[in-house]
This record gives structure tokens, sequence and C-alpha cells, in this order.
């Protein structure tokens, strides 16, 4: 269950491209070991917004060689006494401050395994109290990503680590008599696609989804739609999405994050 | 005239960095390979813009060791049974969706060889319908930049790949009896600096360039102009560039892509 | 006092993310060694700004392994015979132009040393006036990083650098008799954070600080702050900053890089 240390470090913040800190967390992982291999997953999480981080962290689901390392830094309580945590799930690792962003990743693997980290034991000291990247993620990153220490490591194994569910909790709104299926936008992409929490399982028996005013048939690909039209489809993500071929769906609907899509049988 | 592979794979795309996007295509190369070198050329390709992705994939010849791997994903036909394409040209190794995006770097090299990447022989199938990059491109150029195939095993060879060169292809008008050299301003970039698709060699005997109702003088670089002037010069791509020192051409002339310029022997 | 070099070169330039420009950099630097890592520092330097340029680089001080080679890329005089520069600081190597880039990066260490890359020396040839980063500063940075060429065989020792101090010079007025601690806001960050360029020594004796019409309080860290209230505080540059809770200082104050911050006692 828990795998071997692949040497890849993936990162997510909220840090941006502009300023000099994706750089200087990369800095202090080279200082801790040049071992480790960097991909940056997104700095593009808007600011102290978990639900953004959660959904890019839980993207990263089997898209990585087993055993890469998933550090998760959208971090409002920096400085205050937060949690550390270090999960196994799927896998792969997981590093994130206690605060939710771990949700999505621990709620679709029963056997997660979610230890508090321990940075007395490891030696880690701040150097600052507001950038935890640099002094506490990077260096247990490269830790667990080098092999210098094992995951069992890295502090003793809770079980109340902060959970929720940023995406799929309570989101989904399952069929029932006569019922409906209803989502969620949870991202909307570069493109202005919706990305939609409803997994591709329950999209199968649907032949339209309901936007706002509209409705938007189910097709296969963009390429099934006209140049400017609307279509729902099954994304890479495994889930719903609507997009508008060549065009933007959240511009033409007017639709955000946040808005609510309702599968229809027709 | 097909390299020995570098070991180094570009990435051209418009999947923009906000998205997990790019952070997922290099987790599928690296689920497929561990020893690509990864280099991000551009993913501020506007989304489905083929003549701006073409521009940035042309950018790359003799840029990079020989034998690397250039992959440019601008693929608005995704999911349509469009052709994956595979080429050897100016000792580089180039894949990208059958749709023009290699125009300008097969027309630059009358020994290039081209072929149809097979995924049923590669044994690559997708996970969705939306996604090539992930499921089709990262593999393919992980074979390739690994060694693990040679070019020619990628699939047969064809003459008939879509190849409109859609940076020169008509668009210097070459200077005849009496007659002047135009270009079009092929890329705006970050400064504001408006390249243009003429060559070093047809701008030797001008003067000045005419812009709208400007005429501007052809000078050697940037210093040469005063703070906030006009200058046009041969730039870093072996094209014509017109910028203002310090400042922005593209704002101060209100010109975009797409506008003409003429050089003038004056 | 010259370090071994560590094999790592980062990079910060006003190139921006968009244009194929960072790529091309790496490409020219892969084309003269395939040995560096290379680490993005920023690349979103605002167009000829030297002094947002300067923090940057300052920012990297003691962040990554002694013998790291910091190129720093904001050149407004390029194709000028502006000098280039190599420096030997803070156990790092530091390319730059001549034009102050570095100034406070020397300014903190009096130990520095500080040469004139000699190009014809090197064997480095032009292939346009325009783009020293890939003609010059990429295959410079290459052999440094490498240990082709040793930090004395670039050229000879000057004593002369372009070294105005656009960070720290005479900004701080530091606390006389009856006399008040004042900074300059010199970077304002991705979450609207201010950085102030009083060091955290000058912080310690004061119990807020006056922002415009605004008296902040000096905490420890965001989360002692309400939800939107502002707060001053040691950040991890070890600088002053001024920050609103989960929300945007510069937004909120509406006050930008330059603006005057005063220490006080009560």
């Amino acid at each position: 269950m828990i795998p071997r240390p692949s040497g890849i470090v993936t990162l997510t913040t909220d840090f941006g491209l502009e300023d000099p800190y994706v750089g200087i967390l990369k800095g202090a992982l080279l200082r801790a070991s040049d071992k480790p291999r960097m991909v940056d997953l997104s700095h593009g999480v808007p600011p102290q917004d978990l639900a953004a981080g959660a959904f890019v962290l839980w993207s990263a689901i089997n898209r990585f060689p087993d055993g890469t390392v998933h550090v998760g830094i959208v971090d409002p309580g920096v400085g205050s006494d937060r949690r550390i945590l270090a999960a196994a799930a799927h896998d792969q690792f997981w590093l994130a401050p206690d605060n939710a962003l771990l949700g999505a990743v621990l709620a679709g693997d029963p056997a997660a395994e979610v230890r508090e980290v321990d940075l007395e034991h490891l030696r880690i000291q701040r150097e600052a109290v507001t950038f935890d990247g640099r002094d506490v993620f990077a260096p247990v990153a490269a830790m667990l990503a080098s092999g210098r220490f094992g995951f069992s490591a890295l502090g003793v194994r809770i079980d109340d680590a902060k959970a929720d569910d940023l995406l799929f909790g309570s989101a989904v709104d399952c069929p029932g008599a006569g019922g409906k299926t209803k989502g969620r936008v949870v991202h909307v992409d570069h493109y202005g696609n919706l990305i939609v929490n409803v997994p591709a399982e329950h999209v199968a028996a649907a032949k339209s989804v309901q936007v706002g005013s509209e409705c938007v048939p189910l097709l296969r690909t963009y390429t099934d739609a006209a140049t400017g039209g609307l279509l729902a489809y099954v994304g890479s993500f495994g889930l719903l999405e609507v997009a508008v071929r060549n065009g933007s769906a959240s511009a033409k609907l007017g639709i955000g994050r946040g808005a609510t899509i309702e599968l229809q049988n027709k």
C-alpha cells in the first residue's frame, strides 16, 4: 500500500508565477536533495482558494508514476498551529496543510493513510512563520522523494485530518425514483470549459444537460458540435463537461464555478 | 538525415498555465519514460490558434540540440479522425496533429520526412477523446526521445500532410521591377514588438519601413533609437521587427498580428 | 570564497511566459551543455524594470545550493557596448548586464568579486544583437555551471561595475535621536502584500507602521489579524511586510511600489 518513491515531486500552489516564490520553493528542495525531479502541476490556484486547490490535487490521481510526492500549498493558516499532513493514497504521496485541501484525494481511497508531520523529529526549523512551502514542505518533500525518510518515519498516524471533500461531498444528487442527477461546476478551465462534479458513470443514461435556461446536447467530442455551438461530453478528468466548440462556454452561458447543472434523459 | 534522439522534449500548447493540463501532460510523459528532459517552449498559444502555434514551433528550428523532440498541441480537431504526424526535419523531430501546425517547419526543409503515427502498432489506447496531449502525444514523445522506438517505427511515411505555411506562405511579396517588399506581422511579443515575416536577406537594401502612416527607420538595435522612439531592425528570429525603445510598438501604432508592413529604399 | 559549481542555473528575466523566449534561452543552454539543471526564478519582471529584477535576484541569496549560477536578464541596453558581468558573491555566481541589476546582491557581500565576461576569449559569437540571453548568457552560464570554465577564466576582474543598490540604497532612514525608521515598498506580490525595504532587525522595537493615513499593527502572522484586517509583520524575505489577511493590502490601501512606510513605537 505504501509505494516506493518515484523521485518525482509535483507542486501545486496559489503562489502565481510572477513572484520568485516558486523558484525559492524549488531552491529549498534542491538544498535538501539534488535528486528529486520537480513538475509544476499548477501555481494558478486563486489565493487561499482551497476548493480550487483541491481540484488540482485530485486531478493528479493516477496521472504520475506510483510513489510521486504531490505537494499542495494553499495555506491561509500558515503561521498558526494547524498541522502538516503527509498522506499515502492512490499509490502516491501527498503533503498539504490540514485544511481539507486533500479532502477529495482522501475520500477516493478508503485505504488512505494519513500522518501528522513531526517537524521536531525531522529536525526541521522554520526561518520565517509565513512561508512553510520553503521552510517545511520543501525539505519534507525532499526527504520523502529521495528516500532519506520513509513515509512512516514522518510522524504518527492520525485519523482526524480535515477531510471535507470540497469537490464531490454532498454535491452530486444521484437519481432516485423520478429524480434527476444534478452536479456543480467545480472548475472553469482556460478554454472556458465547465468541469462538473458528475462522474462518467452517471452520465451514461443522459441525453442532454440543463444549464440555466439552455438545454445542451450530450455529444462525444468538440467536432460533433457546430463551430460556436454548445456541447456536453465526458471530458479527460472522467467528469461531465460543458463546452463551446472553438469558444468559451463560460462566456457564452455567463456561468462560473458553483453553478448547477442538471442531467436529463431527453 | 534522421538524427539520434537528444533525450529532450519541448512542449508547445494552447493549454495555458493556470490549469493542471501541462502538469498532467508531463506526468504522462514520465509514466512512459523517466528519461526525457522536458522544456516548455510556450503554453501561451491562444486557444485553437494554429498560426500562433506554427510561429512558436518554427522559432525552435536550430535552437535545440539535434534530435530534440518538439511536441505541438493546438488541436481543435481532437476526438475526430484527423491524423497524428511525426516529422523529421531540420535535424529535429516534430509531433503534431495534421492541421498545418507544422507547415512552416516542413516548408523550410526540403528533405523533411513525415509519418502518420500508427497508434494501434504502438499499442497506444486513449483514456478520453479530448486530451490527446496526455493520451497520445506524451507516450509517443517518450518512445521517440528515450530511443525505445525509432522514428521510422512510428508509422508509414506519408506525403499528403496538411502543410500550409501559415507564416511565410504567399506572405512575402518580393520586390520585382519597381516593386516593393511587403510583409505581414506574424507575432506580437510580450514587449509589444512586431515580428514581421520578412527574412533578414530581404531587409538588407531597405532604409525604412512603412507601417500604417508611419515611416520607421531601419536601425541596428534599440539603443540606436531615442527612448520612446520607433525603430525597425533585424531581430533574433532572423526576421524584420518593429519596436519602440523601452516601450510597445503595438500600443504606439495601434497595430497587431496580420498588419502589413512595407520596406522602402529611402 | 569562490564556490564549486552546483550544476544549477536559475533564470530571472523580463521575457514573460507567453513567447518562446524562455524556451529558446533554455535550448541555448542545453546546446552548450546537457548538464545544468535549470530553475525559473521569475520571468514576470516588468519589461526593462531594473529595480524589480534586482529584487528577484536579491531574493535568491542563500536560497539555492552554494555554487548556483543565477542569470539575470533585464537588459534595455542590449546591442550596445554595455558590459556583461560575472560575479561571485554570497557563495553563488551571478551573470547580468552591467546595469545595476546586481547592485543589491553586490552591496550585501563585501567580499564580492566581479569580472567582465570576455566574449572573445570564450569564443562566443552573437547570432543577433538583440538577444544576448540566447547568444551570450546561456553559453556562459553553461560553461560556468558545467565546470568547463572556472569563474576566474571568464574575464578580468573589475571594480567599476554599476552597483547602485536599487533596493536598499539610501532608502532606509534609520532612527536617530527622536527620528523614525522609514522604508519604501520595493515589491508588491501576487497576494497584494507590500514588501518594504526595512530588514527585520529594524522592526524589533516598533509596535505599528504608518501607511498613508492607516496605522497598521505589527503582528506575528496572518491568522493574528481578523479576516480582511490589515497587519504588518516580518515576512519570509526577512523584511517588513504589510498584508491583509485573506485579501490584498495593495488594493485595500491603494498603494503600490515606491510608497513610503513609517515604523512607530506605539
